[in-house]
């Protein structure tokens, strides 16, 4: 049977109605771009899940919602049970998913510029630049924002739902976005 | 040509600060655990649009969102359209991008070892831990939040769209998140 | 190390607090079906950054978030680097990942019906309707919803990243739900 929880503020609101009071409670914002450092190599699995549950404790949210978002264009993120050799056969199904040494356009670098201020022109930047198609491909496919609600002070994730940062084309230095909404 | 609909609590608070109020109005956050029940053999959809235009009639909410979470990391919510031999089109894809009966190190159940406190211990947890490394890449393919807006009491999505909860590894016990946030 | 970001409403609420004030800041909540016209052929993608770039600026939202809803079952959004060669690479990839012509249920269209009240029947719904199984199938792949956080006045995606709109089954007449949700 569907259960309900209907949240501490959502009741106050009520009986602040029914005394007539008009108050409202103050909405929290309070987004961070943490840093996550140097990746490594390839495709690899970050748990952010200590970053969430450290933010939501921090902004004091008891009834609210955290939005996850990565930051990058060869990155995604995602939910799902941070297991040692689950995160091994993901690795190898991405590869197979979309490998990197198929052809793609966008690993043509002789045909593509560099941003126009570029220091050293095109060929300093085509020098630096990755055949990092494949995992432009996978971001899409994986996905770069997930919205977890947050309730009684916790998130809702379930018993073994990690929520992680996916780099697909490491070594990079890397950001993830964590936005905890809400009211205290 | 865009259309913009400025919500009618936006009115009211312009309305209020042309006046020199101060009051605002509060912001509900409805956050249920739904029970699905017991789910059926292998890959299907379950359509969660009744239980979230439910849930957003339940909250009062005019103009607000729905966040839907999966809970179980087997699992996904989907928006499509729910059109049956679509339904047994997509099950027959997903079984194609990701064969349950591929090679996978998560599968190999006596290199693993259950929850220390397992009843039984590892040999109780093996007998009961099933093959399902296809289901968790699936899961994190198809993805396991969706967003949709709320606008004058009613979802925004589109006529043929309809909210799914995927179920990649039945037949199991499972639950999904909805969460109506805004205002009355 | 991580960075983080209070923002100036929270900062205002504690000095509120600090003060016995009772104030709250109301919640804008700016709903859009914006219109994209009438696509292109087959796969290809519509860039949404300076729509959404133009919501949160009309909606003077300072602190918040916004949410993209594609509306139709055979379109997607998605998060990615909007360069000229990706975007063929990401149509050739996708055609690859779900072909138009693999054999798909829903496209037997002699053995489904129509809705109801269709002018002219079965016969004429039919006539009309597409064989696009496989644009259902990368939708849900893709998605259909993003969040994206607004700190300061401005969306909190990455330096490549652009907010996109696929087209998967065109030429057709296509909306997207954008909603900016937050403080002014």
């Amino acid at each position: 049977m569907p259960t309900t929880t209907i949240s501490a503020p959502a009741r106050a609101v009520r009986a602040n109605r029914a005394r007539g009071a008009v108050r409202a409670r103050s909405t929290v914002y309070a987004y961070e771009t943490i840093a996550l450092g140097r990746t490594l190599t390839g495709t690899h699995f970050i748990d952010l899940t200590e970053h969430i549950d450290a933010a939501v404790a921090k902004s004091g949210v008891k009834n609210g919602v955290v939005h996850v978002l990565s930051r990058h264009t060869t990155t995604a993120v995602t939910i799902n049970e941070n297991e040692a050799r689950l995160m091994d056969d993901a690795r190898m199904y991405f590869a197979k998913l979309a490998p990197a040494t198929d052809f793609y356009l966008h690993n043509d670098l002789d045909r593509r510029s560099g941003p126009a201020d570029w220091p050293g022109g095109d060929e300093a930047w085509r020098a630096q630049e990755p055949e990092n198609c494949h995992a432009h491909l996978l971001s899409m496919v994986i996905g770069n924002s997930e919205t977890i609600p947050v309730s009684e002070g916790k998130t809702t994730l379930g018993t073994w739902q990690s929520c992680m940062f996916v780099e697909l084309d490491g070594p990079r230095e890397r950001t993830v976005g964590i936005q905890v909404v809400g009211e205290r």
